[in-house]
């Protein structure tokens, strides 16, 4: 479990299995049963989550009561509100498991300790929010640039193995519809 | 000049003058006239750009012929399509000046040289691209969560320097509305 954490660190960086076993106290093992909360809105956000296995998604709730969901995260993936993560500030934010999950929890003051110890991590978390970054200016793009129909089949045709696993709903609530909007284009596809 | 990225390093990194001296020949400086293009859409991203003084949108083109801007930079801010860049692929962005602007601009190649020489950088772009990332997930939020008028009204409030100087056009264009919107609702909001 700890050796996937391990390898995700090596894609970007060189750290030795001795390295790794000095970084891993830092981390505390959580699992999840699907549908239960990691993170509250209204709570000062001080963790970040690195998905080993299952899936979390950030939502919150809009004026109307529904849930929008803003981002997902399923194996490999880090997870927490990045800008109150930074700040140390409250989020908006909720995060929820999908599926079953297991998580590496790491809280800020931690993490801020282990960047110290171990300043080569400061290449692979620069690496990775740069990524994620130019994931979201993409996103963007299709959100600005598709009609929702094309929105819809461009992110399960991309994804189809994403698309396959998590609920419509949630899905929907990704790409800014409503699951009413996907099971009309999902029926008129069919017919 | 050169002070300028200096100081902002130093926000969020200790280096010294003499270490600045040497990091300074990585960078081109670059002027451009309002409305001049920077990158073009199409070409290989290889360049990564940080704003002296003036201001920068990064847009595409849809379906129909019209530009979306998907961000802007004003002083001290960075810019490029950062997916392509990372990836060294080409982008499907076009990056324009919005007034006379002066830029710092960076090579993939010279800031990774640049990045194994001062290896403290790293903790530099990871604290940036952390903040964009957070960022980035709340104008989802935004986008996500209020009607077409409430984003107007909360990103002029909310950045009321920005929104004089950037012409209404382009600011609607980022928001994902359409310029006769943002009059209509001005209009609506005078009367």
């Amino acid at each position: 479990m700890s050796k996937q954490l391990f390898h995700h660190i090596n894609k970007y960086v060189a750290i030795t299995e001795e390295e790794f076993q000095t970084m891993f106290p830092f981390f505390e093992l959580r699992t999840l049963k699907k549908k239960e909360l990691l993170v509250e809105a209204g709570s000062v956000c001080n963790q970040n989550h690195f998905v080993l296995d299952g899936c979390l998604h950030m939502f919150f709730i809009n004026d109307k009561g529904t849930e929008r969901t803003i981002q997902f995260a399923i194996e490999n993936w880090w997870m927490t509100d990045d800008l109150a993560y930074h700040n140390q500030t409250v989020t908006d934010f909720s995060i929820q498991a999908v599926e079953n999950t297991r998580l590496l929890a790491i809280t800020h003051d931690k993490q801020e300790q282990l960047l110290k110890e171990f300043p080569q991590l400061e290449k692979y978390f620069r690496t990775i929010y740069q990524i994620s970054y130019g994931a979201a200016l993409v996103k963007m793009k299709y959100l600005f640039g598709l009609t929702k129909e094309e929105i819809y089949f461009h992110f399960t045709t991309q994804f189809p193995q994403f698309a396959q696993r998590v609920p419509q709903y949630l899905i929907a609530s990704f790409l800014g519809l409503t699951p009413e909007y996907v099971s009309e284009i999902r029926a008129k596809k069919r017919s």
